[in-house]
């Protein structure tokens, strides 16, 4: 006679920008329930430790070991909780979940659950106004997981079809020209008077906000802890907030 | 001598999809703290009523009265708080508040907040999976507000650069015949095969989920609670599960 297994759950939350005030209840009560949390380092450090909570923090780029790090022990019988930060179906962990149960039967039968989070161009969004109040794309521009010339394929596209945007990762030290290249970019299509937000560390003590003039945005205006915004042909200041109207017509 | 007004407040706070467990503790403390709630009938039914609270629910397609009602309260010194299903700042009241600040200098010096929310796309993709996993686009299919032409002049740009799309308010009786165009928009760019979800009522008793191929979908699959997710060329199922990979290499 053998002992059942119990029943193991894994949860990908989304813990939002930073401050604790934009963690939904959800994900509050899902890090209650576990016993083992995931994820990157300084996400992981925003839980606060306990007697039966295991905390497995990682190093970023590894992110299919985690996944699948979770996951076993998820089929162990565990309650795991994977962290992102913001949204975790919106470039963070979900994808890389569901990529490790490919050819995985045993895993895809697991009790698995999304868990959404505020992500950063929304909370950005928020401080800055709604900039995104109309027709909008997202782009990831880090190039780890695509080739440049697709991030710029798909800024040219957005600016044609006048999209706001918003850009996620625009800058790390491993690939300081890519971000400049967008700008080059993007004041071709959309010239130099479109708005664009920088929006650094939102809702953190860290949090700046920073909008300008296409013709006066430099790359080293955004660092891996900043949300870009970029504003469609009608985005426009009023006070001290900038906005896109509802209407194009 | 006269009596100084008192210092009124405008929250634009998202109040998510619609279940309790994904509104953020800050917009739960706005409304707490909120003399008058104002928003569009279904979503301030979702506020419970208590005393010294007022509750000001308006019909659709009044946003722009609705707006300016709540900054004239706030400029009488009252605690306001205008609730959006969803984010504030997607689709909803955000843009409206800030259009009904143009030429009145003495609203734009009101304390004027936006608390993000948890935005039905991203509470759909949690659902589905991860479909929202690489770069995407979010467009408002509605034609209140936008000619028809540039709806489809979007979708078809979207597609064309391989973005994942979401489609708000999809499908209105007075206007028929714009989602079934868009499919087929959607079919002539990515082919049959290509996965899209309808996600309606997502995190409510009414909640459905259904993914099909394009070549199988049909107009009526969505209404006005709808959230419609279209995958790009690399999404797929994985177990009952939809995501989107994270590379595109």
């Amino acid at each position: 006679m053998t002992t059942p297994l119990a029943t193991g759950t894994l949860c990908i939350a989304g813990l939002g920008p930073g401050d604790a005030q934009l963690v939904t209840p959800e994900v509050t009560a899902a890090i209650e329930a576990a016993t083992d949390i995931v994820g990157y380092i300084p996400y992981v450090a925003r839980i606060a430790p306990r007697p039966g909570l295991t905390l497995h923090a990682s190093d970023n780029r590894v992110e299919m070991d985690r996944a699948r790090a979770a996951l076993h022990m998820a089929a162990e019988g565990k309650q795991v909780v994977i962290v992102s930060s913001g949204d975790p179906g919106v470039f963070a962990m979900a994808a890389a979940v569901f990529e490790a149960l490919e050819g995985r039967p045993d895993w895809q039968a697991l009790d698995i659950r999304v868990l959404p989070g505020i992500t950063a161009m929304l909370a950005a969004a928020a401080k800055a106004g709604a900039p995104l109040g109309h027709d909008f794309c997202a782009i990831n521009l880090s190039d780890n997981l695509k080739p440049a010339e697709l991030i710029e394929a798909r800024v040219r596209a957005a600016a044609g079809a006048d999209f706001a945007m918003a850009f996620y990762n625009p800058r790390s030290a491993s690939r300081p020209h890519t971000f400049g290249r967008v700008l080059q970019v993007l004041l071709e299509a959309c010239g130099p008077n479109r708005l664009i937000t920088f929006a650094r560390a939102v809702s953190t003590p860290e949090e700046t906000l920073l909008t300008v003039r296409l013709g006066e945005a430099t790359p080293e205006m955004a660092d891996m802890r900043t949300v870009v915004i970029v504003g469609n042909s009608a985005t426009r200041h009023v006070g001290r907030f900038v906005y896109t109207p509802r209407s194009a017509l």
